[in-house]
């Protein structure tokens, strides 16, 4: 209609978290709140020096349009990585380099998804996703999380659904609840999506970040066929690059490639350089390892302080890694009036409702311990089990 | 459907422009077809500099994830040049930071595009809108392109349709025709805008890039209503950055940003830290009199080999600045056929049809004179020249 926007924007809102972070930017705030890698790791004297040497050295390159799928050597890192690390077989070709992961989830959609088409999501699931997917107008279908990964039953009923069209899922520390897939659940979930023809969308940002257990395979590890492999260097070197990439065989990145074209033609081509130059001249795996150490020791501050301070009745999740760690109150009690109660206090995090697509969720919470020093989340953590304790005293009238 | 793509995905295709790069990668190959900018004006040393000053001083703030908007002070150089330049008032917050020009086309088009709805195209148009726009199934309504800007009798016609949404125009030194609009079409088509509540996609990258007569206002400077008004620094400092912008009401900017969250979070912050840096260091204006003035010379050693060398019943544009140059040909002579004849000769250009959305265009090609020497020049076009008697001769057996 004239001067109305597209329909698709009546079922977008702002981001939740985005408006929260804007209510702890108090200084005097310790936030669980943001999904922030800490910047003590940021690698940025290396990272100086490798932006010196492409200005100096390939500076006419760097800066001119460049090649919609990203720099070879770069993507060829990665590709390598996979073979290294995941023990899989992937071309540099099969990779695009996009704005971040958030990027990719966007692409995806927009070469998958028509309006009314089923788009299967683990309960909870990463905000993000949701947010980039509803502009695409598919029909969500909640598949509830377990301890060890989504629920393969419902999984399996939901995929045999005629318009059911895409698995998104994030196995390794999963965005918002920390929960990782069991290897059985792994394997299980490639066999339904195989079986059923669905695509799969493996969003793996935070797999490097293992401070516990062991590595598992990738869900497109078992078999490639109309799987989207998210990674992302948000995590393991800086969020501020925004560079993330799609791993995805041929006849898909064929047609991707067109999408990622017509969105903004390549990514930022200087950062790519920068990023490949840095991962040339330093070891990435002895700066993930700096990195794991330090988040293992936030988060065992984080359990030792729920431990010690919140009631016995509120569980949460041990994650074996990544940035988020899961919380459930007693079923009566509202993360919302907790959240404006723990504000109060100069404490924040993310209720889990908004996490929820199902209406669920409105117990619940997600912590982030990446981005607090010990010493912070032990006073964070106190001031949150003050006000976890007048709520539900409150709650209990 | 089940493994199948999203129905967009069966209108979209490969960039023309793209595939033709890749044939005219030979090295011995003079390439008038790529839209580049010249990179012997990169001002690689000075951002150089910037990028080190970043990393030595704001490298937390620089890696870390950011605000949706973009860098407060790189929207506040953007906002004071429209009130430089422009005598525009434009707020900071009115600006949102994308990846170049191509990005905001994609996230205007997904904002206000339902399928079906009237997408006003000058006609030729820049084939990068027309890849972009293309992903939310408009209906295209050509508009033909005269000397002094897009015809408005015919606008005035199609805007007034009840399906009619969007007018996308780049009124200076148009991609690919190199027609800039008089100021009395501005005010026309501003008018006949606003009379029938369409939106205005102004993409506006060349502006700066005037190296003869004077500047004109903006469409959107008569009146901001439903306009989107894009800039880039891609043409100005340098393209492998992805640096754009979309000034915007404040009303569609509160929209527009969800759709920018949704899409990729934000733009690369580094590079918009840089790029601020460089702004604050150096003096942009002096920066552009030299791009002005070599693109002028280049632009003048062209038109002066097409006078010399070409048949006289073969007419072209004289833009008054920018990058292009758009050559008709005879009625019955394929610009295709003689891009074949071109290859052959070592010259390249891009045929003219894939810019046109009504089937015309079979004899016009576009020229950058933007990417070559004043020497490469004068040897390409002897050499287009000659591809062009062949050709001729043959058309006319």
């Amino acid at each position: 209609m004239k001067g109305q926007l597209a329909k698709r924007m009546s079922r977008s809102k702002k981001s939740f978290i985005r408006e929260i972070l804007k209510v702890t930017k108090n200084r005097d705030v310790i936030s669980f709140a943001g999904g922030l890698p800490n910047p003590d790791y940021f690698p940025i004297e290396p990272l100086r020096s490798a932006a010196d040497h492409v200005f100096a050295t390939q500076g006419r390159q760097a800066l001119q349009y460049a090649p919609t799928l990203g720099y070879e050597p770069l993507r060829a890192f990665i590709a390598q990585r996979y073979a290294q690390k995941c023990g899989m077989n992937v071309s540099p070709d099969e990779i695009l380099i996009t704005n971040g992961s958030q990027q990719a989830l966007d692409l995806v959609a927009k070469m998958l998804v028509d309006p009314g088409d089923h788009l299967l999501m683990e309960s909870p699931s990463y905000l993000g996703g949701i947010q980039a997917f509803t502009m695409y107008e598919p029909e969500f279908q909640s598949v509830p999380l377990e301890e060890d990964g989504v629920d393969t039953a419902v999984l399996a009923e939901k995929a045999s659904h005629p318009l059911s069209k895409l698995f998104y899922a994030l196995p390794n520390f999963q965005n918002p609840s920390g929960v990782t897939y069991s290897a059985e659940k792994r394997a299980t979930v490639n066999q339904i999506l195989q079986e059923n023809e669905l695509f799969l969308i493996e969003d793996d940002p935070y797999r490097d970040l293992r401070f516990l257990g062991e590595d598992l395979p990738l869900i497109a590890s078992y078999n490639r066929d109309r799987t989207f492999l998210l990674g992302s260097f948000s995590k393991i070197v800086a969020p501020g690059f925004r560079m993330g990439w799609i791993c995805t065989p041929p006849d898909l990145m064929d047609k991707l490639i067109v999408v990622k074209q017509g969105t903004d033609l390549h990514s930022n081509f200087v950062s790519q350089l920068i990023i490949q130059q840095y991962l040339q001249d330093n070891d990435l795996d002895a700066h993930i390892a700096t990195i794991r150490t330090a988040y293992r020791q936030q988060r065992e501050t984080m359990v030792g302080m729920i431990e010690e301070c919140f009631p016995p009745e509120i569980t949460f999740t041990l994650p074996e890694g990544g940035m988020f760690l899961w919380v459930t109150l007693p079923p009566q009690v509202s993360a919302m009036a907790l959240f404006e109660a723990a504000v109060q206090q100069n404490v924040a995090f993310v209720p889990g409702a908004p996490f929820h697509l199902d209406g669920s969720g409105d117990n619940t919470l997600r912590l982030s311990f990446s981005n607090a020093s010990p010493e912070n989340i032990e006073v964070g953590m106190a001031r949150l089990a003050q006000a976890v304790k007048q709520i539900m005293v409150l709650g209990e009238k």
